[in-house]
């Protein structure tokens, strides 16, 4: 990830979690730790390199850990992205009656 | 933007707001309408062809207009961002106690 380079909270947290697929990972792991496969399942379209690209950056950056039984589980600092999936879902909910195509999202 | 294609709040949300910048471009525009010279100010390391591009998809996406003085502003539904920039503000302001160089935030 480019880093925005602006003494910024909305420029550094972008920083963090503005990649592609990065929200839709915590999203994942919002309910429990994850298989590796659990997230592949939950996350259609993205590549398999890609995932575990994110994955250590997520680990890198402390949003992630990696447990013994090679589940991924939310950091203290990935669990307080809560508040920001949160408040995406709520502003995107009109949205929804014009529904894309798509499969159902797992946390729904 | 490439569309996640999950029918799923956060992932319908991220396909309008998921792309690098727009959510920068949003807290520009939290505090009242800007010219595009007031952007490109704002937003440090924005290539002016790409800042175009994404108004022009903002605009399409019912973010943005722009009004007859050249000025751009948030509709009812950009305004609705306020929460999502506050939301990531908020969670990354542990971040900022090792702040990278860069400019000061505009909104700060």
């Amino acid at each position: 990830m480019k880093t925005y380079r602006q003494y910024c909270t909305v420029a550094r947290g972008l920083d963090l979690i503005g990649e592609r697929w990065v929200l839709l990972i915590i999203r994942e792991m919002l309910d429990g730790r994850r298989r590796y496969s659990d997230l592949l399942r939950g996350l259609p379209g993205i590549a398999t390199n890609l995932l575990a690209e994110r994955l250590r950056t997520m680990q890198r950056d402390g949003l992630v850990e990696c447990t013994d039984g090679g589940r991924y589980v939310l950091t203290a600092h990935g669990e307080g992205l809560r508040d920001v999936v949160d408040a995406i879902s709520r502003w995107a909910w009109p949205l929804m009656d014009q529904p894309r195509e798509g499969a159902p999202c797992r946390s729904q």
